[in-house]
């Protein structure tokens, strides 16, 4: 076999063969294939699409290229969530411990922010002391003093996926279905979880535009997951705007901490306890208690806190702050129409919470803090967003992001609904 | 600007516009570009194409990557053939030297073999002494002692282009019209000649299988040398069978020369003629002889001696010849129905006449004699093919090549017509 005739037969609308798309990974993940040959490769997938079987041989060869965990070793079922990237997304950390207090284990292996949306990890690493790395067995023990555990995926886990990601990075074809719904659901499979609920995100913040192109990704991926023995079950939610009060690094620490405390936001809230639920329901565990009574009663709080020490965070230890702010006033009393989501994550990475390149650090106070939500009653004057940023030069160019993100009228714009639409295996 | 907005722009079917092709084509010259985002960029251009102004454009930077030649010292008119490829075609070699003999210079950068089709380089260089490589200098020279001359491209032409193609063999991208044209019609271009006339082969033995791509490849073509004030002219011609009796390197020499005496094949003559007369009306000289009488008076075969001298080649040495020889019988009486282009050229190539690799050398004695021609009437048990090799070991995989690729019968199979169509400026 050799790489040209893999991509001819691609490039020329044909189906790849389970021994071509073994052949054509493993040769690529040993060097036998060279970078240009699988670029070609991508962009020929990328414009002729790959079918449900070309899709499942394609990721089992990432799995296969690396370790699969396993964690059979535990006495609960396993959960895990997996969120296609938004503005403000800081599920994950209320999501885990929650879902640990109700009795499932969270198994969850999460990556860092690349342009502008956040990364769980990020977020993380702004607690003082917590680690993202560990290993498989710090992993193990991890979930059994806390019941949840993320952290970052080693390198043995799909080393197909982590080369073949790079290189799309760089040569235009990232936007294939097909090619994202594999990088992802290798890396879910890898890790071993037994059942997994996927948050596809939908608007101008998310990787989705509409909603037709995230039902197709969301389909792709529930057909992987069941195809491979994991129970999967996909969301479509809402990111035309943000979710929640705040966006950045130890900004949205401190949110998801109010959520686990009780309060924060109402949409973060929902969002949580519907994920927790249907974790819960995927995993099939008869739950030990309800997500909404384990935020009330500090279950989840205090499995927060035991995640976050076991990967040696200090949960009480004060969050860094930025240095300077600037406040952004609303022009006029009305509605806020519109607060859009690209707009604000895009500020945020300017202001310095995201990185331009996979190797520049994050600031952990950055960010931006909304203090009305699209549908909120406004008066001309009063603080609409605030700004934080370690070095005030960085304001004038979030600013610019900012102009014409958000508009202030007589009443609300339209809006997705939160959650737009629940997809389950066919 | 960057790669990748370029690649995506074309991924998208958008139109690339002057400045992005300038930029890419010199960014990937100097290394800026990598090889796995042209090769991206290839397939996107394969896939969605190009139109008129993007192959212009394109062609246009890959000539600016390098010099541009200038025959302008020169006191009569430059014309230029440029064959895409097929089983026996020698027809430069008794060309070359009557259009010279006619009245026009020509000034041929050329080509080595690759695949199953020859190159005119390998065969030339089968004369005793013969080099291909000039400098700008010597190629005058030549010009102004012969009239006449066919060497190689020196490393300062269309460097782009070397780059790309080398690409574009290893990635799948090699079969896309506008990177084919362009591809060719830069070197073309960047070698100076006034006028140009394209030899489109079209058949098995050729890279156009149908008369339909054929006429897309020669109208591009044409467009882009009459774009660039090259007169241009496009025949598309026969390649279902090989032409003329010779297939190899000093074979084709050898029958070259019976042409320039006076003799040779009827379909290698009348080619010949024809394309030597397209050639004199495209330089738009007023020929000092008809080309008929320059092969009958020995007009042609002179300046054919001056150009092999010129080149260090002894015009009256030996040719090289094969130690091993195998006929190949006529299997039954009647009509010979059928000769395959493609199978003659690949069994040439398996005797050692072509090479696999560019860094492989050729067997100058190497390659097939025909003994009849489609349409023949044959014998049974009479010689129709002669096998020429270094070692008897390369017969077995040539007659395999050959399996199926002739046969007798009652009558003559249909076949193209020579000279299928002459395409011209729109």
């Amino acid at each position: 076999m050799d790489a040209i005739e893999v991509i001819r037969a691609k490039r020329d609308r044909g189906e790849l063969t389970t021994a071509q798309i073994d052949w054509v990974i493993d040769a690529y993940t040993r060097g036998d294939v060279a970078d240009e040959q699988m670029s070609a490769l991508a962009m020929a997938i990328l414009l002729n699409g790959m079918n449900r079987r070309e899709i499942a041989s394609w990721t089992q060869a990432m799995i296969r290229s690396g370790e699969r965990m396993d964690w059979s070793a535990l006495d609960r079922p396993t959960a895990d969530k997996h969120s296609t990237g938004g503005v403000g997304d800081k599920i994950t950390l209320p999501l885990a411990p929650l879902v640990a207090a109700c009795g499932a284990y969270v198994p969850q292996l999460s990556g860092r922010g690349l342009g502008h949306t956040g990364g769980t990890l990020d977020k993380l690493e702004s607690i003082p002391g917590w680690r993202a790395s560990l290993s498989n067995a710090e992993m193990l023990a991890a979930l059994r003093s806390a019941g949840a555990v993320v952290c970052a995926a080693g390198s043995g886990l799909a080393p197909a996926d982590k080369k073949l990601y790079a290189l799309r990075d760089v040569t235009g074809t990232v936007e294939s279905i097909p090619l994202i719904a594999s990088s992802i659901m290798s890396k879910k499979i890898a890790e071993g979880t037994g059942s997994l609920v996927l948050d596809v995100k939908v608007g101008s913040g998310a990787f989705m535009k509409t909603v037709r192109e995230a039902r197709e990704l969301a389909e792709t991926m529930v057909a992987l997951g069941t195809d491979a023995g994991v129970r999967t079950v996909a969301l479509l939610t809402a990111m035309d705007r943000p979710l929640g009060r705040a966006v950045g690094n130890a900004l949205e620490v401190a949110e998801s901490v109010e959520v686990l405390a009780g309060g924060g936001p109402a949409d973060v809230v929902e969002l949580t306890l519907r994920l927790a639920r249907e974790m819960l329901e995927a995993a099939g565990v008869a739950p030990v208690k309800d997500p909404e009574k384990a935020l009330e009663d500090g279950s989840a709080m205090d499995a927060w806190r035991r995640m976050i020490s076991a990967q040696g965070g200090d949960p009480d230890a004060a969050l860094p702050r930025a240095a300077q702010t600037l406040t952004v006033d609303a022009p006029a009393s009305g509605v806020l129409a519109r607060l859009d989501a690209y707009a604000v994550g895009l500020a945020a990475w300017r202001l310095g919470a995201g990185r331009a390149r996979k190797e520049d650090p994050v600031s952990f106070g950055a960010g931006i803090e909304l203090h009305a939500k699209p549908g909120d009653v406004v008066r001309a004057g009063q603080p609409l967003l605030t700004l934080h940023a370690d070095d005030a030069a960085r304001f004038p160019r979030a600013l610019e992001a900012l102009d014409g993100g958000y508009a202030v009228g007589p009443a609300a714009g339209e809006q997705l609904p939160l959650v737009i639409d629940r997809v389950t295996a066919a």
